[in-house]
């Protein structure tokens, strides 16, 4: 029954993944190792253990933030992980400021939105941008969130401005580390 | 720097704790293992293994609902763990439903204060009745979150109030499993 609850979304870089890397930078804060390759696999929490070098892995979970109105607006256009032309992919963890984690709910969400547009911006980018974000804050994963997006050679330019665009706003004065990875899927 | 961010909270029923359980009453769903006595520790979240029988545990996070207001005020009135004469303590892990997790931020907003007065209602109970809230769902656990109260034996009465109120509220219809258990701080 509560087997289901117990799966995590691990960005394994052993292995013959595959998604190839092209490139990583890290954005602020300290860097990740490199590697070549990765496979995006879901995993039993227990035994997939973590791994200080490269610690991304984290847990679908409930929205913290987008309110029915938004939610009911992204599922009319958001694409799904997986599709055939979308061979391009982002992983982007992140970690935020202690000042951030010790806002309260309302402080964060008007950062988040009615100062910084986070939600409404990515809307913009729908249907192009597919995009899924794992929680690994309360897993005692040292970044908070690491989010996977994916999109067609010919929306490349597109995802720079949105990453551009929202790291230009306030909400991303709080973020303290960030590493951008890309990736091509294999042929 | 981020081991500060794996430590996880345990109620653990091995071994001579200081807490001797009085009762223990499966409210809704499924009951759990009975036990003698609990210890309250914090300890790092890999090596405290699963278990099954007595899945108590969870990790002390930011806030998911509160606002800055409401938290000011509760702030300047709420009492800390380990009063002297707060002899008694309630443990109450809570599953909420599939329904709950599938709505968005501000349909459980709505629901937990402006329809259930959920963080209001505790906060008529201050400075009597100490509370922290653990977080497990994202942890992969069967409880949703655990949370622990501490109160003097005179204010046993109106913790059973503050119970029966909360478990009266519409919020309350989508929790799916909650046991209670009742501890008193051996002399």
């Amino acid at each position: 029954m509560t087997a289901s609850r117990r799966l995590i979304t691990h960005f394994d870089p052993t292995g013959d993944g595959p998604w190839q890397v092209v490139r990583m930078k890290t954005v602020v804060g300290s860097p990740l190792q490199p590697i070549d390759r990765l496979s995006v696999v879901e995993r039993d929490l227990d035994s997939t253990p973590r791994d200080a070098e490269w610690p991304l892995r984290g847990v679908s979970s409930y929205g913290r933030y987008v309110t029915f109105r938004e939610r009911r607006a992204l599922e009319a256009q958001q694409p799904p992980l997986g599709r055939p032309d979308a061979t391009c992919a982002a992983l982007i963890p992140i970690t935020k400021s202690a000042i951030w984690w010790d806002m309260a709910q309302d402080e964060r969400r008007t950062i988040l939105e009615e100062r910084s547009a986070h939600i409404a911006t990515g809307q913009q980018y729908l249907p192009a941008i597919a995009r899924r974000l794992y929680q690994s804050r309360d897993l005692g994963e040292p970044f908070d969130f690491v989010t996977w997006f994916e999109y067609a050679p010919a929306d490349a330019q597109i995802f720079e401005d949105l990453v551009s665009r929202l790291r230009s706003t306030e909400e991303w004065r709080y973020v303290e580390r960030e590493v951008d990875i890309r990736l091509q899927r294999s042929c």
